[in-house]
């Protein structure tokens, strides 16, 4: 598949995903959300993927957030010129029905931003943000479901959106209280002001800051270091067992899932090779796949604890 | 409306709660948390108020907790002499019933303290605290729905409520460790021993210490750098998705909610004007009004993810 | 009761549990689980002790995990040898079915980390790890339910699921997020490193460091502070409360629980107790039994909040 708004490299293990508008700060726009959920699904039917590392293109921005060329209407979806281009085939043109009511179910009323976000909550790989510049709006909001997000010393965070009139998208209202503490949270959502990569780093936003030039390598050395001995499967079955269960109300719906998994990975030969290689002090050869093995939760249950 | 146990004073912008009854350490009464809810209900009524502060009388105290004069029985409210007062017309005088058995729906059996944080939780403004002295019981659980805790030095905390024969009330357990984790919770709540402004802060309970002269200002300073330039529905609406969804079991109600929230902002003069004004790079003029136009979720939920 | 595999040791109101198969660095196995699990109902049942430490035998391990002596069968639970010990009567041999489908119902399914994790949930009594060195596998999850981890500087944390191509277990994925962080627990848990004390520490895993000499004399010390002056049964209740809570979708189910109990507490002789020692500036002696008082929640709710 080829892209147009972003960039996909995939090197010894890594996909590198790079938002690609250099002209636009990389700003963000329906296209590029496509583009970015196309290369997730790509990268988690490679078994040679590891693991995926965002960037943005240039040394100014990670991503500035919406496209404002727009103007006023930007965020006035049925108003967009552009909102027949993003319509599925056979969908009415508007959401407002005659009477003015709203059909909620219309494919214009979706954040798009939230696709992207709940796309990155399913990836079956490790998900790294290597923040390269300013982080704002959607911008900062689609790295929080990324499982680890590394800084440049020039980068900055914005959660700005009562500053122009909307609220947090991206399922952050979800995502920011758990990263970073609900005081912390409404502090920088209610005001929308930036903070620096220190800052978002002392609160917990940011894992570590970089100098720009070394962030690239931190960030793929901290990737090789989630990977470097893991079960590929084991790993994608862990990714969806901590970001579910970090919010379900009981742990005794974890000890549901992990009797089911650990019955199953326990008879899978990569439970005998990881034991095996421990005992032999010798690296482990895992060959399940990812996507060939992987067991979805499908076939642990029946009835899925929450929908 | 008058109030009798505090004071409400309104100044640019800011409402500054004031717990008064200093001769007994504003001590918490039935009383008390009446006039705080319809305190709350003012201000969330009135456009001219961005922000409220819980401060208390005097210097040496916050709030002292529960008002023990009524001795060993004060919290038997069945037995309370001033029981009586409290009920609303109709009530039974008592919970108990001829069988011995408890009569849990009963409106003595009700939570005074709860009642009042659960209102702060509601609220459609940022709720700060400066807490000016000794928290203790519900003058500390009451301080946990708030969006920032802002301590003098010579402040306390204590979550003394095992001392006492009794539990944390408030909705504590369900606040407390979501602020402070569920190490520091136990701990404080187990021993029930008091705590410094500085170990406070040390532990998440408190964003910031002040000399005792400094804390109103330093208070008034946050509040105001929540909301100098955001819009006044964006910043309910944020704080209404935040401290709800930080409690929700999966991202997709969070999902739910922005695709909605999103639109219907989206389209409101206040996106309008949050684009525009960036773009010229001037301050917002912000005009849709919380009391007015505040599109509470009925207008977005025929069926609600929670209850 | 006597034990194989563990030792209890009561001293002056505090239990001590230790993990004894020092020939093998105190290695987990389903004796040894059904072991604790007896002694925390012991313990429970006894109004003499006011807390539990656990801890391992020796120097080297607090509990190195899952005991690997089976080899690459380890985790294979229905090809294990051992498996038909395990058995209680009438279970079939296997749950694998005569057409290779898995009876998810049948008992070799069910992870027995989590048995011993969630019972360590629901003790009623302040629980504290006192982590004398290596703590692997089973041997760092089991810690996670409890009240408060303190470290010898020697101690090792290792979540090496993943490393053995299985995945975290006892209730870990519930737990581990909402101590640490997810953003720290995906990183432990995918990599499956071994972390020091210190980063224990830093991280929020571990409470405090200790020199090995002085560990359990800090434990100890910790758990008196937690109950010294503390009514028994409120310590219970609020350990009840505090962990359930902190996944609970909404305050308003703290509130219907707190409602209950301080309603039913606020009539006990331990309330009284409290209030009037604390008048009289003199310890409280409380009376209430958590052997023989304490309310469990059937009493409180017709129908519980969550299952």
């Amino acid at each position: 598949m080829s892209f147009d708004q972003i960039r996909l490299d995939k090197h010894e293990g890594i996909a590198l995903l790079t938002l690609h508008r250099p002209d636009r700060m990389n700003a963000f726009t329906t296209g590029m959300m496509l583009e970015a959920v196309a290369a997730l699904d790509e990268c988690d039917a490679d078994d040679a993927v590891r693991a995926v590392i965002f960037t943005g293109s240039g040394d100014r921005a990670f991503c500035a957030g919406a496209d404002l060329g727009s103007g006023a209407s930007t965020f006035d979806y049925d108003k967009r010129t552009d909102k027949l281009a993003t319509l599925p085939d056979g969908a009415s043109a508007s959401p407002i029905r005659a009477d003015s009511s709203i059909d909620w179910s219309h494919p214009l009323v979706r954040d798009s931003g939230g696709r992207l976000s709940l796309r990155i909550f399913e990836a079956k790989k490790p998900v790294l943000g290597a923040i390269n510049g300013a982080a704002v709006g959607i911008g900062a909001t689609m790295t929080l479901p990324m499982d680890a997000r590394l800084a440049s010393e020039t980068a900055r965070y914005g959660f700005v959106f009562a500053r122009r009139g909307i609220v947090p998208e991206a399922a952050s209202s979800w995502f920011l209280p758990r990263l970073v503490g609900i005081a912390n949270a409404v502090d920088l959502c209610y005001s929308g002001r930036l903070i620096s990569a220190e800052e978002a780093r002392d609160k917990g936003l940011v894992q570590s800051v970089h100098a720009p030039g070394a962030l690239i390598d931190a960030a793929i050395a901290k990737a090789r270091e989630m990977t470097a001995d893991s079960a590929p499967v084991s790993v994608a079955l862990t990714r969806h067992m901590l970001w579910r269960m970090m919010g379900a109300p009981h742990p005794i719906q974890a000890h549901r899932w992990d009797s089911r998994v650990i019955f199953s990975r326990g008879r899978s030969p990569d439970a005998a090779e990881g034991v095996t290689s421990f005992l032999e002090k010798r690296p482990p050869n895992f060959t399940a796949s990812v996507a060939n093995d992987y067991p979805w939760f499908d076939e642990f249950e029946e009835s899925p604890p929450y929908s």
